[in-house]
């Protein structure tokens, strides 16, 4: 089959990898149909982060092909969405709801299982990992939001579950990324009334008011602080959503976080130093991480197939595995908020 | 009046004050009956952090002596616990249950406030603040944990509830100090079926296992989350309350949390990083800071005077006004978890 590789930082082409087989009982096969660029993604192609090298990219929608002799919840034909982990459903982090920290589980795209840029990858645990859509043809932009429940929609809606936003809050997002964007979403979805998007580019300030921000600052840092404070009677905002993971960020999202609320944090971390002093004497909480998106697709997914939410307009770039090279550079580049690869068909 | 003055590191004197007067009409003035000294304390006796020259002092219990025109829920007469910050009651944090934020408060011993080492403080809003006793005739173990709710009991109570604990968890607490003792007492009432005390001095494991705890661990750092995941099957457990502040302290609490569970942290930080990569990569969130004790005053006020709980057993030592150096000595020595005041009669 043909896959994206990733051959060290700036070094993504396509090539031939060995077509995916049935190793384990509780395996699947899945074609892939819509795979795409994450921002994490970006980080080992610009090499600030390490990758091993080969095959990449953790999430993907697809048609099951084959089931291994176990799978009972997943047939083939089905159209599945895949977390960007695969778990087992059974440890004890999947029983109290925690799937992506799996205890024998795993990412796609890493461990030796083939990631979503390409046109196959064998799921372990299919029935504890994948989500079956139900129903059928769906359009291409629906296709684009089933495929935003694989990551960054599920982590969006993390950073706002964990910052624990509810009905008439005020919120602010820290980032105007996919994840950012999508945590605009979910915020709004949670009931919050006013919703403070923190970005300085047009278009993304474009799709954040799409998504429900009643409000743009272009500020960062230290001015975006004082302005969010200004806008909020010097008090801070009801939920700070955390959906970038730097330094800077994290100390802004602490900065206009109104005593007793929750940082909701969801971006990778990186040179992150959480402001201690203000977490305590302000009592202000940081919660987040690796969103539990196998949890949270189940939520989410009836809210796409009811047109309430439309993450895939997150998506602002598509191409094909051959123009993934592409892919990568209009995100590095910050032409693109997130790349869609069309792989194959329904 | 008599009253302890702090006259720099390691400087602590009996000298006179003025005899404190109603200022403003929300005010009352308390007659201090007992007083303490508290970990905070030891920090500006060492010189490790600030503090204004003069009154020190911040948990007082007392009978008030005299009330402004305009108090009207506490009486002349009346037996009163003081949180160790005093508060508006109004404000946008007071209203949301974070008294100990409050935009127009402070603590005592500062801000020109007298504190509650001496023989009498004037409490500003005195009916936000002040919360009254009912019932007479108490003997002293009675006013001994009375007097921990003006702090160290909230504060452990604090780490508890930021925690989540809740029935049947395994909870460790991080310091043996009087705030990780109360934080036994706090999840043990809470429900925690297990519950583990880093402690390697023999008088506070046995003050530990007397409020509750179940297990002991001596070793520190490190060591101790080594032993306590080879408690817990690798796992971790389900609440680990942070009570000391300090870098190493933080760095075990994370390092022995469950994914997805909370570090309920009210350690007054000196140099402390959170473990972001932890946090983030497994989901253990952080949450805690200067209790509201304001708040839980009014939950724990009838568990100490129905007996269900014994927070005055921390003060493991005696003295009165003249010999408050010495009950300095003793904790900065470890020779004391908390010294008692006796400053005035009921």
């Amino acid at each position: 089959m043909r896959a994206t590789l990733y051959g060290g930082p700036g070094d993504i082409t396509v090539g031939d990898r060995p077509d995916p087989v049935i190793q384990e009982a509780t395996d699947a096969v899945v074609r892939v149909v819509l795979g795409c660029v994450c921002g994490s993604d970006l980080w080992y192609y610009r090499g600030q982060s390490p990758h091993a090298l080969g095959s990449i990219g953790h999430e993907f929608i697809g048609v099951v092909d084959e089931v291994g002799a176990d799978v009972s919840a997943i047939n083939r034909g089905d159209l599945v969405i895949a977390p960007f982990t695969f778990c087992d459903g059974i440890c004890v982090h999947c029983r109290g709801g925690w799937f992506s920290n799996c205890l024998n589980g795993g990412g796609f795209g890493n461990h030796g299982i083939d990631g979503g840029q390409g046109e196959a990858v064998r799921v372990p645990f299919a029935d504890a990992t994948l989500v079956t859509v139900p129903g059928a043809g769906f359009d291409e932009p629906t296709l684009a939001s089933l495929l935003a429940l694989s990551d960054v929609m599920c982590a969006g809606h993390h950073a706002a579950i964990s910052a624990g936003v509810t009905v008439g809050d005020t919120v602010a997002v820290v980032g105007d990324g996919a994840i950012g964007l999508c945590a605009v979403i979910a915020a709004k979805r949670l009931g919050a009334e006013r919703i403070i998007a923190l970005s300085r580019n047009a278009s993304r300030q474009a799709l954040a008011q799409k998504f429900g921000a009643t409000d743009i600052v272009p500020e960062r840092g230290a001015d975006a602080v004082e302005r969010l404070l200004e806008m909020t009677d010097g008090i801070g905002v009801d939920a700070a959503l955390e959906c970038v993971g730097t330094g800077q960020s994290m100390s802004t999202a602490f900065g206009i976080a109104r005593v007793g609320s929750v940082v909701g944090a969801v971006g990778v971390p990186h040179d992150v130093v959480v402001p201690i002093e203000t977490a305590i004497f302000r009592n202000i909480g940081l919660r987040g991480g690796v969103a539990p998106a196998r949890r949270y697709i189940s939520e989410l997914l009836p809210e796409v197939l009811d047109g309430n939410i439309d993450p895939g307009s997150v998506f602002d770039y598509a191409t094909d595995l051959n123009g993934v090279r592409d892919a990568y550079r209009v995100m590095d580049e910050r032409r693109a908020v997130k790349s869609l690869l069309r792989i194959g068909s329904v």
